[in-house]
Protein backbone atom coordinates (compact mmCIF):
# COMPACT_ATOMS: atom_id res chain seq x y z
CA UNK A 1 0.00 0.00 0.00
CA UNK A 2 1.12 3.36 -0.90
CA UNK A 3 0.33 5.08 2.51
CA UNK A 4 0.57 8.44 1.39
CA UNK A 5 -1.42 8.05 -1.64
CA UNK A 6 -4.38 6.33 0.04
CA UNK A 7 -4.32 9.27 2.34
CA UNK A 8 -4.62 11.39 -0.26
CA UNK A 9 -7.45 10.04 -2.07
CA UNK A 10 -9.49 10.21 1.51
CA UNK A 11 -8.52 13.66 1.54
CA UNK A 12 -9.81 14.53 -1.47
CA UNK A 13 -13.42 12.64 -0.69
CA UNK A 14 -12.97 14.26 2.76
CA UNK A 15 -12.63 17.89 0.98
CA UNK A 16 -15.51 17.32 -1.43
CA UNK A 17 -17.95 16.45 1.49
CA UNK A 18 -16.28 19.50 3.33
CA UNK A 19 -17.10 21.60 0.20
CA UNK A 20 -20.72 20.16 0.16
CA UNK A 21 -21.81 20.50 3.88
CA UNK A 22 -20.23 23.84 4.90
CA UNK A 23 -22.11 27.09 3.22
CA UNK A 24 -20.49 28.61 0.16
CA UNK A 25 -18.23 31.30 0.58
CA UNK A 26 -20.44 34.13 -0.49
CA UNK A 27 -22.83 33.17 1.61
CA UNK A 28 -24.16 36.09 3.42
CA UNK A 29 -22.19 37.17 5.63
CA UNK A 30 -19.48 36.43 3.46
CA UNK A 31 -16.70 37.26 5.24
CA UNK A 32 -17.37 34.77 8.06
CA UNK A 33 -17.87 32.09 5.32
CA UNK A 34 -14.46 32.50 3.38
CA UNK A 35 -12.82 32.92 6.81
CA UNK A 36 -14.31 29.37 7.67
CA UNK A 37 -12.87 28.35 4.53
CA UNK A 38 -9.59 29.87 4.58
CA UNK A 39 -8.14 28.02 7.75
CA UNK A 40 -10.63 24.56 6.60
CA UNK A 41 -9.11 24.54 2.94
CA UNK A 42 -5.37 25.33 4.10
CA UNK A 43 -4.16 22.07 3.34
CA UNK A 44 -4.65 19.49 6.19
CA UNK A 45 -3.94 16.39 5.75
CA UNK A 46 -7.28 14.92 6.98
CA UNK A 47 -6.12 12.42 9.12
CA UNK A 48 -8.58 12.42 11.54
CA UNK A 49 -11.38 12.66 9.08
CA UNK A 50 -9.95 9.79 7.09
CA UNK A 51 -8.93 7.39 10.41
CA UNK A 52 -13.01 7.74 10.91
CA UNK A 53 -13.05 6.10 7.21
CA UNK A 54 -10.31 3.86 7.66
CA UNK A 55 -12.23 2.63 10.94
CA UNK A 56 -15.43 1.71 9.42
CA UNK A 57 -13.51 0.32 6.18
CA UNK A 58 -11.72 -2.07 8.46
CA UNK A 59 -15.38 -3.60 9.32
CA UNK A 60 -16.54 -3.55 6.24
CA UNK A 61 -18.20 -0.39 5.74
CA UNK A 62 -18.53 1.73 2.56
CA UNK A 63 -16.75 5.55 2.79
CA UNK A 64 -19.20 7.41 1.55
CA UNK A 65 -22.39 6.94 3.79
CA UNK A 66 -20.00 8.28 6.81
CA UNK A 67 -18.71 10.87 5.49
CA UNK A 68 -20.48 13.61 7.00
CA UNK A 69 -19.11 12.23 10.09
CA UNK A 70 -15.46 12.22 9.22
CA UNK A 71 -16.04 16.13 7.78
CA UNK A 72 -17.41 16.84 11.33
CA UNK A 73 -14.09 15.51 12.58
CA UNK A 74 -11.90 17.87 10.59
CA UNK A 75 -14.54 20.79 11.31
CA UNK A 76 -13.88 20.32 15.24
CA UNK A 77 -9.74 19.92 14.33
CA UNK A 78 -9.72 23.48 12.32
CA UNK A 79 -11.88 25.09 15.14
CA UNK A 80 -9.52 24.25 17.85
CA UNK A 81 -6.59 25.51 15.17
CA UNK A 82 -7.75 28.34 14.60
CA UNK A 83 -8.61 29.29 18.29
CA UNK A 84 -5.31 27.72 19.31
CA UNK A 85 -3.47 30.10 17.37
CA UNK A 86 -5.11 33.40 18.47
CA UNK A 87 -2.67 35.98 20.50
CA UNK A 88 -4.70 35.10 23.64
CA UNK A 89 -3.68 31.66 23.43
CA UNK A 90 -0.28 29.97 21.70
CA UNK A 91 0.11 33.01 19.64
CA UNK A 92 0.88 31.44 16.12
CA UNK A 93 1.21 33.75 13.15
CA UNK A 94 1.49 30.77 10.41
CA UNK A 95 0.18 27.29 10.16
CA UNK A 96 0.55 24.96 7.29
CA UNK A 97 2.36 27.58 5.88
CA UNK A 98 0.19 30.58 5.65
CA UNK A 99 -0.91 33.33 7.65
CA UNK A 100 -3.10 32.37 10.83
CA UNK A 101 -6.92 32.60 10.12
CA UNK A 102 -6.40 36.06 12.72
CA UNK A 103 -3.96 37.89 11.30
CA UNK A 104 -5.68 37.36 7.88
CA UNK A 105 -9.07 38.15 9.04
CA UNK A 106 -8.94 39.69 12.51
CA UNK A 107 -9.23 38.24 15.84
CA UNK A 108 -12.86 38.84 15.81
CA UNK A 109 -13.62 37.01 13.17
CA UNK A 110 -11.13 34.33 14.15
CA UNK A 111 -13.32 33.90 17.01
CA UNK A 112 -16.20 33.12 15.52
CA UNK A 113 -14.86 30.89 12.67
CA UNK A 114 -13.76 28.85 15.31
CA UNK A 115 -17.48 28.90 16.99
CA UNK A 116 -18.90 28.31 13.55
CA UNK A 117 -16.72 25.39 12.66
CA UNK A 118 -17.42 23.77 16.27
CA UNK A 119 -21.30 24.59 15.36
CA UNK A 120 -21.54 23.59 11.92
CA UNK A 121 -19.90 20.10 12.67
CA UNK A 122 -22.97 18.81 14.91
CA UNK A 123 -25.05 20.37 12.45
CA UNK A 124 -23.07 18.16 9.81
CA UNK A 125 -23.31 15.10 12.27
CA UNK A 126 -27.10 15.49 12.09
CA UNK A 127 -26.97 14.69 8.32
CA UNK A 128 -25.65 11.19 8.69
CA UNK A 129 -29.34 10.92 9.02
CA UNK A 130 -29.52 11.21 4.95
CA UNK A 131 -27.18 8.20 4.88
CA UNK A 132 -30.03 5.95 6.46
CA UNK A 133 -28.06 5.06 9.76
CA UNK A 134 -30.64 4.42 12.69
CA UNK A 135 -31.13 7.75 14.96
CA UNK A 136 -30.31 6.28 18.07
CA UNK A 137 -26.50 5.48 16.68
CA UNK A 138 -26.59 9.31 15.27
CA UNK A 139 -27.09 10.10 18.89
CA UNK A 140 -24.88 8.32 20.40
CA UNK A 141 -21.94 9.59 17.91
CA UNK A 142 -23.09 12.87 18.47
CA UNK A 143 -22.46 12.42 22.65
CA UNK A 144 -18.98 10.70 21.32
CA UNK A 145 -17.67 13.76 19.62
CA UNK A 146 -19.00 16.38 22.25
CA UNK A 147 -17.59 14.80 25.11
CA UNK A 148 -14.16 13.97 23.51
CA UNK A 149 -14.41 17.69 21.94
CA UNK A 150 -15.16 18.89 25.67
CA UNK A 151 -13.47 19.57 28.83
CA UNK A 152 -13.41 15.97 29.75
CA UNK A 153 -11.06 16.41 26.12
CA UNK A 154 -9.66 18.18 23.84
CA UNK A 155 -10.90 21.60 25.53
CA UNK A 156 -9.22 19.98 29.03
CA UNK A 157 -5.83 19.21 27.23
CA UNK A 158 -5.75 22.59 25.90
CA UNK A 159 -6.11 24.07 29.05
CA UNK A 160 -3.75 21.87 31.32
CA UNK A 161 -1.17 22.60 28.37
CA UNK A 162 -2.12 26.49 28.69
CA UNK A 163 -1.13 26.11 32.43
CA UNK A 164 1.85 24.04 32.29
CA UNK A 165 4.05 26.26 30.17
CA UNK A 166 7.35 27.65 31.64
CA UNK A 167 7.00 24.60 34.71
CA UNK A 168 8.71 21.51 33.85
CA UNK A 169 5.89 18.47 34.03
CA UNK A 170 5.44 15.76 35.77
CA UNK A 171 4.93 12.66 33.37
CA UNK A 172 1.87 11.97 34.26
CA UNK A 173 0.67 15.51 33.52
CA UNK A 174 2.25 15.55 29.80
CA UNK A 175 0.39 12.36 29.47
CA UNK A 176 -2.94 13.88 30.47
CA UNK A 177 -2.14 16.85 28.04
CA UNK A 178 -1.52 14.87 25.01
CA UNK A 179 -3.98 12.31 25.87
CA UNK A 180 -6.84 15.04 25.76
CA UNK A 181 -5.29 17.69 23.60
CA UNK A 182 -4.76 15.44 20.49
CA UNK A 183 -5.63 11.81 21.80
CA UNK A 184 -9.38 13.02 22.50
CA UNK A 185 -10.13 14.12 18.79
CA UNK A 186 -8.05 10.53 17.31
CA UNK A 187 -10.35 8.42 19.49
CA UNK A 188 -13.24 9.59 18.94
CA UNK A 189 -12.66 10.00 15.08
CA UNK A 190 -11.75 5.94 15.36
CA UNK A 191 -14.68 4.89 17.51
CA UNK A 192 -17.18 7.20 15.46
CA UNK A 193 -15.96 5.08 12.35
CA UNK A 194 -16.53 1.96 14.98
CA UNK A 195 -19.68 2.66 16.36
CA UNK A 196 -21.28 3.51 12.23
CA UNK A 197 -19.91 0.25 11.17
CA UNK A 198 -21.95 -1.39 13.99
CA UNK A 199 -18.48 -2.65 15.43
CA UNK A 200 -18.96 -5.35 18.15
CA UNK A 201 -17.81 -5.08 21.86
CA UNK A 202 -14.32 -6.69 21.25
CA UNK A 203 -13.86 -4.87 18.01
CA UNK A 204 -14.89 -1.05 19.32
CA UNK A 205 -12.33 -1.92 22.39
CA UNK A 206 -9.71 -3.10 19.81
CA UNK A 207 -10.25 0.13 17.61
CA UNK A 208 -10.05 2.54 21.15
CA UNK A 209 -7.00 0.84 22.19
CA UNK A 210 -5.43 1.40 18.43
CA UNK A 211 -6.87 5.08 18.63
CA UNK A 212 -5.55 5.82 21.86
CA UNK A 213 -1.89 4.77 21.20
CA UNK A 214 -1.62 5.91 18.26
CA UNK A 215 -3.14 9.31 19.41
CA UNK A 216 0.25 9.36 22.13
CA UNK A 217 2.62 8.23 19.41
CA UNK A 218 1.27 11.02 17.18
CA UNK A 219 1.89 13.79 19.39
CA UNK A 220 5.25 13.03 20.29
CA UNK A 221 6.23 12.46 16.76
CA UNK A 222 5.03 15.81 16.64
CA UNK A 223 7.08 16.77 19.55
CA UNK A 224 9.67 15.35 17.84
CA UNK A 225 9.03 17.22 14.44
CA UNK A 226 8.69 20.13 16.00
CA UNK A 227 12.07 20.12 17.80
CA UNK A 228 14.12 18.64 14.77
CA UNK A 229 11.97 19.47 11.77
CA UNK A 230 12.31 23.26 9.70
CA UNK A 231 9.94 25.64 9.18
CA UNK A 232 9.36 24.59 5.27
CA UNK A 233 8.70 20.89 6.06
CA UNK A 234 6.48 21.69 8.62
CA UNK A 235 4.35 24.44 7.51
CA UNK A 236 4.72 26.72 10.92
CA UNK A 237 7.75 27.83 13.09
CA UNK A 238 10.03 25.20 14.28
CA UNK A 239 11.26 24.89 17.72
CA UNK A 240 7.86 27.03 18.99
CA UNK A 241 7.76 24.38 21.49
CA UNK A 242 11.25 25.61 23.06
CA UNK A 243 10.73 29.00 22.88
CA UNK A 244 7.16 28.65 24.46
CA UNK A 245 8.85 26.31 27.22
CA UNK A 246 5.76 23.91 26.26
CA UNK A 247 5.55 20.60 28.04
CA UNK A 248 7.13 17.92 25.64
CA UNK A 249 8.22 14.63 25.91
CA UNK A 250 11.86 15.73 24.50
CA UNK A 251 11.93 18.47 26.99
CA UNK A 252 11.23 15.74 29.75
CA UNK A 253 12.91 12.05 28.12
CA UNK A 254 15.09 13.30 25.79
CA UNK A 255 15.16 12.75 21.92
CA UNK A 256 16.46 9.46 22.19
CA UNK A 257 13.88 7.93 24.86
CA UNK A 258 11.43 9.86 22.98
CA UNK A 259 11.89 7.90 19.67
CA UNK A 260 11.83 4.98 22.21
CA UNK A 261 8.30 6.08 23.82
CA UNK A 262 6.89 6.52 20.29
CA UNK A 263 8.00 3.35 18.79
CA UNK A 264 6.50 1.62 22.07
CA UNK A 265 3.00 3.32 21.10
CA UNK A 266 2.97 1.95 17.16
CA UNK A 267 3.67 -1.15 18.34
CA UNK A 268 1.04 -1.28 21.00
CA UNK A 269 -1.36 0.33 18.18
CA UNK A 270 -0.38 -2.69 15.31
CA UNK A 271 -0.99 -4.90 18.41
CA UNK A 272 -4.60 -4.27 18.98
CA UNK A 273 -5.39 -4.96 15.16
CA UNK A 274 -4.19 -8.04 15.20
CA UNK A 275 -7.88 -9.48 15.13
CA UNK A 276 -8.62 -7.67 12.00
CA UNK A 277 -8.01 -8.25 8.21
CA UNK A 278 -6.28 -6.81 5.39
CA UNK A 279 -9.23 -4.11 5.38
CA UNK A 280 -7.61 -2.48 8.44
CA UNK A 281 -4.31 -2.12 6.46
CA UNK A 282 -5.08 1.78 6.26
CA UNK A 283 -4.94 1.98 9.88
CA UNK A 284 -1.76 -0.41 10.12
CA UNK A 285 0.28 2.03 7.57
CA UNK A 286 -1.10 5.14 9.61
CA UNK A 287 0.79 3.97 12.77
CA UNK A 288 3.80 3.03 10.82
CA UNK A 289 3.97 6.06 9.03
CA UNK A 290 4.35 7.91 12.32
CA UNK A 291 7.67 6.29 12.64
CA UNK A 292 8.90 6.94 9.06
CA UNK A 293 8.43 10.46 10.01
CA UNK A 294 10.81 10.57 12.60
CA UNK A 295 12.90 7.92 10.90
CA UNK B 1 -50.20 35.26 36.98
CA UNK B 2 -47.25 36.31 38.69
CA UNK B 3 -44.88 36.21 35.67
CA UNK B 4 -42.14 36.84 37.20
CA UNK B 5 -42.40 34.48 40.01
CA UNK B 6 -43.53 32.20 37.55
CA UNK B 7 -40.05 32.84 35.22
CA UNK B 8 -37.94 32.16 38.47
CA UNK B 9 -39.42 29.02 39.16
CA UNK B 10 -38.88 27.90 35.92
CA UNK B 11 -35.15 29.43 36.43
CA UNK B 12 -34.81 27.74 39.52
CA UNK B 13 -35.65 24.22 38.12
CA UNK B 14 -33.12 25.38 35.07
CA UNK B 15 -30.61 26.31 37.52
CA UNK B 16 -30.47 23.03 39.02
CA UNK B 17 -30.45 20.89 35.68
CA UNK B 18 -27.55 23.04 34.99
CA UNK B 19 -25.93 22.28 37.93
CA UNK B 20 -26.44 18.36 37.22
CA UNK B 21 -25.18 18.34 33.52
CA UNK B 22 -22.02 20.64 34.25
CA UNK B 23 -19.41 18.73 35.67
CA UNK B 24 -18.24 19.72 39.65
CA UNK B 25 -16.20 22.96 39.63
CA UNK B 26 -13.63 20.77 41.03
CA UNK B 27 -13.85 18.68 38.54
CA UNK B 28 -9.74 18.19 36.43
CA UNK B 29 -9.03 20.98 35.38
CA UNK B 30 -11.00 23.31 38.00
CA UNK B 31 -10.00 26.60 36.34
CA UNK B 32 -12.35 25.64 33.54
CA UNK B 33 -14.85 24.57 35.28
CA UNK B 34 -14.71 27.40 37.70
CA UNK B 35 -15.10 29.55 35.10
CA UNK B 36 -18.08 28.04 33.33
CA UNK B 37 -19.79 28.34 35.79
CA UNK B 38 -19.19 31.61 37.34
CA UNK B 39 -20.65 32.69 33.75
CA UNK B 40 -23.28 30.45 33.87
CA UNK B 41 -24.27 30.74 37.28
CA UNK B 42 -24.12 35.07 37.07
CA UNK B 43 -27.52 35.52 37.58
CA UNK B 44 -29.15 34.65 34.28
CA UNK B 45 -32.99 35.23 33.78
CA UNK B 46 -33.24 32.11 31.98
CA UNK B 47 -35.39 33.41 29.61
CA UNK B 48 -34.74 31.19 26.46
CA UNK B 49 -35.01 27.89 28.65
CA UNK B 50 -37.52 29.02 30.55
CA UNK B 51 -39.54 29.79 26.54
CA UNK B 52 -38.73 25.68 25.89
CA UNK B 53 -40.10 25.34 28.47
CA UNK B 54 -43.30 26.98 28.35
CA UNK B 55 -43.83 26.49 24.76
CA UNK B 56 -43.52 22.86 25.53
CA UNK B 57 -46.13 23.31 28.25
CA UNK B 58 -48.59 25.04 25.83
CA UNK B 59 -49.28 22.46 24.27
CA UNK B 60 -49.69 20.03 27.87
CA UNK B 61 -45.91 18.70 28.19
CA UNK B 62 -44.61 18.46 31.88
CA UNK B 63 -41.23 20.92 32.35
CA UNK B 64 -39.20 18.53 34.11
CA UNK B 65 -38.70 16.03 31.00
CA UNK B 66 -38.08 18.83 28.45
CA UNK B 67 -35.17 20.13 30.88
CA UNK B 68 -31.89 19.00 29.30
CA UNK B 69 -33.41 21.26 26.08
CA UNK B 70 -33.96 24.24 28.62
CA UNK B 71 -30.67 23.88 29.78
CA UNK B 72 -28.46 23.13 26.36
CA UNK B 73 -30.07 26.71 25.22
CA UNK B 74 -28.79 28.27 28.55
CA UNK B 75 -25.76 26.98 27.55
CA UNK B 76 -25.08 28.37 24.54
CA UNK B 77 -26.68 32.11 25.28
CA UNK B 78 -23.87 31.80 28.11
CA UNK B 79 -21.47 30.67 25.31
CA UNK B 80 -21.93 33.53 23.28
CA UNK B 81 -22.22 36.14 25.96
CA UNK B 82 -18.09 35.18 27.09
CA UNK B 83 -17.24 35.55 23.52
CA UNK B 84 -19.16 38.59 22.88
CA UNK B 85 -17.58 40.35 25.74
CA UNK B 86 -14.04 39.57 24.96
CA UNK B 87 -11.78 42.50 23.74
CA UNK B 88 -11.60 41.50 20.60
CA UNK B 89 -15.16 41.79 20.53
CA UNK B 90 -17.15 43.81 22.25
CA UNK B 91 -14.79 44.46 25.22
CA UNK B 92 -17.15 44.38 27.55
CA UNK B 93 -15.93 44.64 31.36
CA UNK B 94 -19.15 44.05 33.01
CA UNK B 95 -22.22 41.46 32.70
CA UNK B 96 -25.04 41.36 34.90
CA UNK B 97 -23.03 43.24 37.66
CA UNK B 98 -20.15 41.27 37.72
CA UNK B 99 -16.50 41.54 36.17
CA UNK B 100 -16.93 39.52 32.87
CA UNK B 101 -15.18 36.13 32.29
CA UNK B 102 -11.66 36.81 31.09
CA UNK B 103 -11.29 39.72 33.21
CA UNK B 104 -11.14 37.06 36.37
CA UNK B 105 -10.03 34.10 34.60
CA UNK B 106 -7.93 35.56 31.38
CA UNK B 107 -8.70 35.22 27.88
CA UNK B 108 -7.46 32.02 27.28
CA UNK B 109 -9.82 30.75 29.81
CA UNK B 110 -12.52 32.81 28.32
CA UNK B 111 -12.13 31.22 25.25
CA UNK B 112 -12.04 28.03 26.42
CA UNK B 113 -15.00 28.55 28.43
CA UNK B 114 -17.50 29.34 25.81
CA UNK B 115 -15.94 26.91 23.39
CA UNK B 116 -16.69 24.04 26.59
CA UNK B 117 -20.32 25.52 26.75
CA UNK B 118 -20.92 25.04 23.42
CA UNK B 119 -20.14 21.81 23.23
CA UNK B 120 -21.55 20.82 26.46
CA UNK B 121 -24.95 22.40 24.85
CA UNK B 122 -25.15 19.44 22.49
CA UNK B 123 -23.44 16.51 24.89
CA UNK B 124 -26.52 18.52 26.99
CA UNK B 125 -29.65 17.93 23.96
CA UNK B 126 -28.16 13.97 23.65
CA UNK B 127 -29.34 13.58 27.49
CA UNK B 128 -33.02 13.75 26.01
CA UNK B 129 -32.90 10.36 25.30
CA UNK B 130 -32.63 9.74 29.08
CA UNK B 131 -36.05 10.86 28.56
CA UNK B 132 -37.56 8.82 26.44
CA UNK B 133 -37.75 10.62 23.55
CA UNK B 134 -37.75 8.75 19.89
CA UNK B 135 -34.31 9.58 18.70
CA UNK B 136 -35.08 10.35 15.36
CA UNK B 137 -36.66 13.47 17.20
CA UNK B 138 -33.88 14.37 19.45
CA UNK B 139 -31.34 14.46 15.66
CA UNK B 140 -34.01 17.24 14.86
CA UNK B 141 -33.56 18.86 17.93
CA UNK B 142 -29.77 19.34 17.83
CA UNK B 143 -29.79 20.30 13.75
CA UNK B 144 -32.26 22.91 15.04
CA UNK B 145 -29.86 24.21 17.59
CA UNK B 146 -26.96 23.91 15.67
CA UNK B 147 -28.37 25.59 12.30
CA UNK B 148 -29.91 28.69 14.96
CA UNK B 149 -26.53 28.93 16.46
CA UNK B 150 -24.37 28.74 13.54
CA UNK B 151 -23.76 31.23 10.48
CA UNK B 152 -27.08 31.38 9.61
CA UNK B 153 -28.29 31.86 12.95
CA UNK B 154 -26.09 33.68 16.32
CA UNK B 155 -22.92 33.80 14.48
CA UNK B 156 -24.12 35.43 11.60
CA UNK B 157 -26.02 38.42 13.39
CA UNK B 158 -22.48 38.97 15.41
CA UNK B 159 -20.49 39.25 12.26
CA UNK B 160 -23.01 41.60 10.65
CA UNK B 161 -23.01 43.72 13.63
CA UNK B 162 -19.54 43.51 14.76
CA UNK B 163 -18.80 44.91 10.67
CA UNK B 164 -21.87 47.59 11.46
CA UNK B 165 -20.34 49.15 14.26
CA UNK B 166 -19.84 53.32 13.37
CA UNK B 167 -21.58 52.89 10.52
CA UNK B 168 -25.23 53.71 9.93
CA UNK B 169 -27.16 50.60 8.81
CA UNK B 170 -30.08 50.32 6.67
CA UNK B 171 -33.23 49.37 8.60
CA UNK B 172 -33.00 46.12 6.70
CA UNK B 173 -29.46 45.69 7.71
CA UNK B 174 -30.65 46.01 11.48
CA UNK B 175 -33.79 43.59 11.33
CA UNK B 176 -31.42 41.34 9.84
CA UNK B 177 -29.09 41.65 12.53
CA UNK B 178 -31.48 41.51 15.52
CA UNK B 179 -33.39 38.55 13.83
CA UNK B 180 -30.08 36.31 13.83
CA UNK B 181 -28.05 37.80 17.21
CA UNK B 182 -30.89 37.58 19.18
CA UNK B 183 -33.69 36.35 17.03
CA UNK B 184 -32.03 32.86 16.62
CA UNK B 185 -32.15 31.40 19.77
CA UNK B 186 -34.87 32.78 20.87
CA UNK B 187 -36.87 31.00 17.68
CA UNK B 188 -35.18 27.58 18.72
CA UNK B 189 -35.63 27.77 21.85
CA UNK B 190 -39.40 28.35 20.89
CA UNK B 191 -40.00 25.70 18.33
CA UNK B 192 -37.15 22.94 20.28
CA UNK B 193 -40.20 23.11 23.06
CA UNK B 194 -42.61 22.97 20.17
CA UNK B 195 -40.89 20.07 18.95
CA UNK B 196 -40.28 18.03 21.74
CA UNK B 197 -44.00 18.59 22.84
CA UNK B 198 -44.94 17.06 19.40
CA UNK B 199 -46.16 20.07 18.31
CA UNK B 200 -48.66 19.77 14.99
CA UNK B 201 -47.63 22.22 11.48
CA UNK B 202 -50.12 24.66 13.02
CA UNK B 203 -49.21 25.09 16.11
CA UNK B 204 -45.69 24.54 15.09
CA UNK B 205 -45.98 27.51 12.83
CA UNK B 206 -47.66 29.56 15.11
CA UNK B 207 -45.48 29.19 17.87
CA UNK B 208 -42.55 29.61 15.37
CA UNK B 209 -43.70 33.32 14.42
CA UNK B 210 -44.54 34.06 17.84
CA UNK B 211 -40.85 33.90 18.38
CA UNK B 212 -39.67 35.78 15.76
CA UNK B 213 -42.07 38.59 17.12
CA UNK B 214 -41.00 38.03 20.50
CA UNK B 215 -37.40 38.42 19.90
CA UNK B 216 -37.64 41.10 17.52
CA UNK B 217 -39.53 42.91 20.66
CA UNK B 218 -36.90 41.64 23.00
CA UNK B 219 -34.13 43.44 21.43
CA UNK B 220 -36.01 46.51 20.51
CA UNK B 221 -36.97 47.23 23.97
CA UNK B 222 -33.04 45.61 25.04
CA UNK B 223 -31.74 48.92 22.78
CA UNK B 224 -34.12 51.43 24.52
CA UNK B 225 -32.77 50.14 27.97
CA UNK B 226 -29.48 50.38 27.21
CA UNK B 227 -30.70 54.35 25.90
CA UNK B 228 -32.52 55.08 28.86
CA UNK B 229 -31.30 52.50 31.62
CA UNK B 230 -28.84 52.92 34.49
CA UNK B 231 -26.32 50.67 35.27
CA UNK B 232 -27.38 49.56 38.49
CA UNK B 233 -30.51 48.22 37.07
CA UNK B 234 -28.94 46.81 33.86
CA UNK B 235 -25.83 44.85 35.83
CA UNK B 236 -23.96 46.53 32.43
CA UNK B 237 -22.38 49.98 31.40
CA UNK B 238 -25.69 51.91 30.07
CA UNK B 239 -25.51 53.65 26.76
CA UNK B 240 -22.68 51.14 25.77
CA UNK B 241 -24.41 50.69 21.97
CA UNK B 242 -24.42 54.83 21.47
CA UNK B 243 -20.28 54.27 22.40
CA UNK B 244 -19.99 52.24 20.15
CA UNK B 245 -22.06 53.43 17.84
CA UNK B 246 -23.73 50.07 17.50
CA UNK B 247 -26.46 49.60 15.08
CA UNK B 248 -29.61 50.12 16.96
CA UNK B 249 -33.30 50.67 16.32
CA UNK B 250 -33.71 54.03 19.12
CA UNK B 251 -30.20 55.52 16.49
CA UNK B 252 -32.06 54.61 13.49
CA UNK B 253 -35.56 55.41 14.12
CA UNK B 254 -36.08 57.45 17.40
CA UNK B 255 -37.48 56.75 21.04
CA UNK B 256 -41.01 57.23 19.97
CA UNK B 257 -41.24 55.28 16.69
CA UNK B 258 -38.79 52.63 18.34
CA UNK B 259 -41.86 51.77 21.29
CA UNK B 260 -44.14 51.88 18.65
CA UNK B 261 -41.94 49.70 16.70
CA UNK B 262 -41.99 47.39 20.14
CA UNK B 263 -45.41 47.53 20.86
CA UNK B 264 -45.85 46.10 16.99
CA UNK B 265 -44.14 42.91 17.55
CA UNK B 266 -45.41 42.07 20.89
CA UNK B 267 -49.56 42.75 19.86
CA UNK B 268 -47.90 40.52 16.69
CA UNK B 269 -46.43 37.88 19.14
CA UNK B 270 -49.56 37.84 21.51
CA UNK B 271 -51.75 37.38 18.31
CA UNK B 272 -50.12 34.02 17.23
CA UNK B 273 -51.35 32.74 20.71
CA UNK B 274 -54.93 33.02 20.01
CA UNK B 275 -55.47 29.59 18.99
CA UNK B 276 -53.72 28.26 22.13
CA UNK B 277 -55.75 27.73 25.70
CA UNK B 278 -54.57 29.05 29.10
CA UNK B 279 -51.79 26.95 29.13
CA UNK B 280 -50.21 29.91 26.84
CA UNK B 281 -50.27 32.15 29.72
CA UNK B 282 -46.62 32.14 30.54
CA UNK B 283 -45.94 32.69 26.87
CA UNK B 284 -47.73 35.42 26.29
CA UNK B 285 -47.30 37.23 29.82
CA UNK B 286 -43.48 37.06 28.83
CA UNK B 287 -44.84 39.11 25.55
CA UNK B 288 -46.74 41.38 27.38
CA UNK B 289 -43.46 41.63 30.23
CA UNK B 290 -41.54 43.51 27.74
CA UNK B 291 -43.37 46.23 27.06
CA UNK B 292 -43.72 46.80 31.17
CA UNK B 293 -39.60 46.78 31.06
CA UNK B 294 -39.76 49.84 29.31
CA UNK B 295 -43.43 51.53 30.55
Amino acid sequence: MNWERELAARAELINEGLDRYLPPASYYPPIIHEAIRYSLFAGGKRLRGALTLAAAEALGMKQTCILPAACALEMIHSYSLIHDDLPAMDDDDYRRGKPTCHLVFGEATAILAGDALLTLAFATLCRLKEEAFQPELIVQVIEEVAVAAGTKGLIGGQVVDLESEGRTPTPDLLEYIHLHKTGALFRAAVRVGALLAQADEQALSALTEYAVAFGLAFQITDDLLDLTGNKVLMGKAAKRDLAKQKATYPALFGLERTRELAALQVRKALQRLEIFDARAEFLREAARYLLYRIS
